[in-house]
């Protein structure tokens, strides 16, 4: 049997895209053949995920568990979901069915480790909902990492602007504010920065390289993929 | 009721992750709502269409069924195929499911037109299944276009090989044998060049502009499902 990926995608589709893109990219392969099969459930309608978390917005879940469902029907042998604020109902979704799912805050521990860095302080950006869910800190601080992430003013003009851009086709824009976010998190201690919402690497790559390590949400995922997909079943 | 697109994909993967990411990138959006819903079945294990029509390999008929009935399955409204070879089983597909299948050909008619190239000698590269089932010429011919194709020493020399590379992530070494073959094209007299395999766009991104209209069939194919999504319902 042939393991089949699940991705639980559209929040944003570009990310989703993307995440396809470096999974194939990642992949050692000769031929077709050789790549790993998945399914994309794209669905962009799923409701904003940080609107819900800190304005009362429409609760996501129901159209997440659409979703895993629509992957279960396809045969999936486990989930990954390339959002990271989706994770803040990591729970009720691995609740609620029994296929693995990859969680993205763990993909991106081990893309810190396999970069080199050892745990410490580390700068993390993402969306308002994954900073005050505290999605990173409440997994990655008893392993011995400390997040520093942006001030609420940072987020307000740099970061969150800049990811409605990515989710707007607008990813050039995107750089230039990114950059300098995650350049603040280096200034004060971070060894390397986390791109905790899976719009921020698109942002981050349409411009120079950054002079310090930083964590690709999607490549980190991509990796534990092809990772699952590879073990002996 | 949103639409929601299925895709067919894995044929081959990279071709259907950059399909997603045109998708996504040709679509006018201001938020992840605005985009369209998609499931893509990236099944990279169907077999070689190309091998299946020239040298009697395995017929991937049963593979391209099962993926329509997993899009079926996932409540999908029309079908994508970013796979031009796949479409030598067209009838056959189109005749097991109700949902419409957009034409890859006619995608990439429409998008000829769009470009400016009015209906005369074109160039079209493709797989040589693709063009030994005259894909394009029974098609388009009719219809006032004159397909020039690569001679069999060029498919053997550059087509073929490139196309090899791109499946097996080797995206820059594909250029130039592609951006030759797309030459000759033009100087046998083709007003433009159809790009009629999913792996040679890709291949010719990864190097300058060609100085002529090119049609890339995953653009092509990307703005017709776009068109699709927005009709009333």
């Amino acid at each position: 049997m042939t393991r089949i990926l699940g991705v639980l995608g559209g929040m944003g589709p570009l990310a989703s895209a993307q995440f396809m893109l470096r999974l194939t990219l990642l992949t050692p392969a000769a031929r077709d053949q050789d790549h790993v099969p998945s399914v994309l459930w794209s669905d962009p309608r799923v409701p904003d995920r940080t609107a819900a978390r800190l304005g009362g917005g429409e609760d996501p879940l129901p159209a997440l568990l659409r979703g895993l469902r629509g992957l279960e029907g396809a045969g999936c042998g486990a989930v990954a979901i390339p959002c990271n604020t989706a994770h803040g109902w990591f729970d009720a979704m691995q609740a609620a069915t029994t296929l693995p799912i990859l969680h993205i805050v763990d993909a991106a521990e081990a893309e810190l480790r396999r970069l080199g860095v050892a745990p410490g302080p580390i700068g993390v950006m993402g969306t308002e909902g994954t900073l005050a869910m505290r999605l990173y800190q409440d997994r990655l601080e008893p392993r011995g990492w400390r997040c520093l992430v942006p001030s609420p003013e940072e987020m307000r003009r740099l970061v969150s602007p800049a990811i409605a851009e990515v989710k707007a086709n607008r990813v050039a824009e995107a750089h230039r504010p990114l950059a300098e976010a995650a350049r603040v998190l280096v200034a004060r201690g971070a060894r390397a920065v986390v791109l905790g919402c899976t719009e921020i690497p698109l942002g981050i790559a349409a411009g120079p390289a950054l002079p310090f390590p930083v964590c690709d949400t999607i490549d980190a995922l991509a990796r534990t993929a092809i990772a699952w997909a590879a073990q002996r079943h």
